[in-house]
């Protein structure tokens, strides 16, 4: 860059005494938008619509914690059990987050993008795009990230996610093309349920997002079971112990209904 | 530990088609529960008290980003510019929040923890306690964590926060400490007002929070931040520049009021 | 996995008062392995040929440091510089090794391997074969990686390389492929000689690594710049100052002769 | 910083085609330094006295590895299984390296010092000296990094290094010292042995490094370790496996002698 040249950047102004975001005053917003409304006004540069705004806290809410033995989780407390202080903790959870656990959902908004383009284009069904996307993909023996988890054969997150997706009316082509997928995945003889991270790019599509910001949903929603799981090993745990993650029992409060 | 024995968590319970966050399931916690509430429920083990509410959202939208010249924005900017995913630019940046830039909110919360006892055993006003505080600490070249800010003389977020804080009944020996001790500076010729940092842990501190956690906050509400810096300079910026951070300028929308 | 099952390593045997690397005793390969061949053997399963040797120590000193404007370099101060403990900076550092910076020798790794299959196959000289992939690469718009470099225009690391590699018969297929690329890149007008990444990825080719090791060397060789450029900005520098890279200045020991 | 200003470095000088480490080029090291000696030379100012150089190649060579157990290689494999790039492994194993786990060089750098100017300043011996410091560890119930092992009662490292250092004629006030400790826990009844972390200690106290300088050595010795790790975890293992660490068997090569 040459002398005295500028470069822009369109998220936050800062100047002394004054701080802008996204064309708002940062002090502003404080007490008059919630922590998820304003995460939307910064990725997305506008504020969200009346409809996402529930369904915001929503996906970050699916996202919170999934216990100790989520690989970005046992990262942490493993981080945390060598005496590391709380940000390496996170910082190590969050290296975690790949493709392979919570980082499925650029790909899965990437499959979902591809084969609504498909239908349209071809004037077909979902069922008929879903179909072919299915049959191309076990022939190259590839996973369709965003379905099928390692616990759960059907992901309440999911059954949550979709139920409000449709009351707020962000229900359209990505979250039907999604739900296809899973039925031709059935009758392929696959059992593949849309886990969490599927259903998770399914509302980004119809919220409009691009895929790559995809995963900094999944990152911002389990950055505080990151934390409250490093917390934990660190207040309750002895150092260095060796960490037989399988074998952690729940201890927390009964199960009881929200007032 | 030996065969078979067990350890136990109290955030989170982890069953095939089931997931309980401190005794609610996390399908229920969807869409009734806010962002922010699930984040003090799981660190806390039970729901907010109903005035802490938009207090929390605040704390996390205080946080959210501060331009790409707060370090941890400039790391995460810089590890983007040379190709890596998304995480590993959250993670690079969250491994910036550290003692001097966010960190400080542990550290002010032990000192305004000290101070509310120590005027509570001696029975003097905040002021006095204040007052022997900011000499003990001049006198020993300390600085004191939570105030005072490289660019802010009058941090707007920090006359908000307690604002918010007054009117939602949040505001106690704690805040009313954080004030004595910028007082007690000025008196020493220290113009040091309260930083961000050091509002919300006189909030933190409030809402009966261990200081251990404090710096918790601030991560949880900048990983958006880190996250729309990196992006934007993935997507918008050369890989490889040297990017030179004072020379940047706001080009986003012009400033504007809420709706 | 099932109660009582098991799974293997080839790396590390770990008894009480008794550890073995690949077979060996580590107390027994300390003081009769230098660090670059037991680094050798840990990655590799056996001890390097012994012309190998001296170019092992030459892959990672080439790649010791590159000043403060390297971005991983930049990381690790911007790190340090906001009171981290040396091993974030550290891990924030590697974290800026992809692609881009340092994370090319994977890919020239795999760039070689192609052109020299495919010359092979075809019985065609090094030459057409470059000739045709710099073609191929320069329609599509696609970078080499290994070659260019943002300060450098004649590498002294890699002419250096080059002859430690040819002195010790560490000379083949694979550098005369990274030399006939070089010069089919000129001959299409693009002035990109090998970089230190590319030299090193001929060098690991020529060794019989595979290319996913590729940039463990590069991380390897630089881990000790990343420390000592955090140290010194930790000893020598305020926190949290803004850090205007391309101000720096060079002033240790006046150049000099190895003795 | 205002306009125009510089500020330095007295580590590498980088020009177009002209790199210098400490005023020696580069690609002179290249061949003619090993990477141990470089690695000093980096972080000290100076190349190593003759009798430090084959002593450096063990301290590194004595961290290289510790199976997939230590909670740094923990950490690199569990990252690994979730799809993550190498460089994301070993920044996570990195972040791993704290105060009890590796990092214990630093503090029992600190202690030893202690310990020695005590002694010295007194005119006792080293036994007094150590029985003092240890006297007074257990009273206040702390840990005294450098001794005891989770596996190890009598380290192989340890003894090694000692009797390197001792041939080396490395050996003075400081590894007396950490034998002394070592024998005035003994006599408190505290088989806590010296260990790797310890030696390591007492060895760069010999050598004039700076404490906080310490954990940077086991960092460079273990990363060739981090790599290997997540390496084989990559390679020959399922993703997303729930790693049962205590479980893991050697099926390397068998027992064998250095040629």
């Amino acid at each position: 860059m040459a002398e005295g040249q500028t470069w822009t950047t369109q998220l936050t102004k800062v100047e002394p005494n004054h701080l802008v975001v996204r064309g708002y005053a940062l002090d502003e917003m404080m007490g008059r938008l919630t922590f998820a409304e304003s995460i939307y006004l910064l990725l997305r540069g506008d504020l969200p619509p009346a409809p996402a705004r529930a369904l915001l806290d929503a996906v970050f809410v699916a996202s919170l914690d999934h216990g100790p033995g989520a690989p970005s989780a046992s990262t942490a407390r493993t981080v945390a059990s060598t005496g590391a202080p709380l940000n390496a903790c996170v910082a190590g959870g969050v290296l975690a987050i790949n493709k392979l656990h919570g980082g499925a959902i650029e790909e899965c908004m990437e499959i979902l993008g591809r084969a609504v383009t498909d239908a349209r284009q071809r004037g077909c069904a979902a069922s008929v795009a879903a179909t072919d996307l299915v049959t191309a993909a076990l022939q190259a023996k590839k996973v369709l990230s965003g379905f099928g988890h390692r616990v759960h054969t059907k992901d309440p997150r999911t059954t949550r996610l979709f139920a409000l997706a449709a009351e707020a009316g962000v229900d359209g082509d990505y979250t039907a093309m999604a739900r296809a997928i899973q039925e031709a995945l059935k009758a392929a003889g696959k059992d593949l349920p849309i886990n969490v991270d599927g259903a998770i790019a399914a509302v980004l599509c119809e919220l409009g997002f691009p895929p790559a910001l995809g995963n900094a949903f999944f990152m911002i929603g389990r950055v505080p079971g990151l934390a409250a799981q490093a917390y934990e090993e660190m207040t309750t745990q002895k150092p260095m112990r060796r960490i037989d993650f399988p074998a952690v029992v729940y201890d927390g409060p009964a199960e009881r209904s929200l007032p």
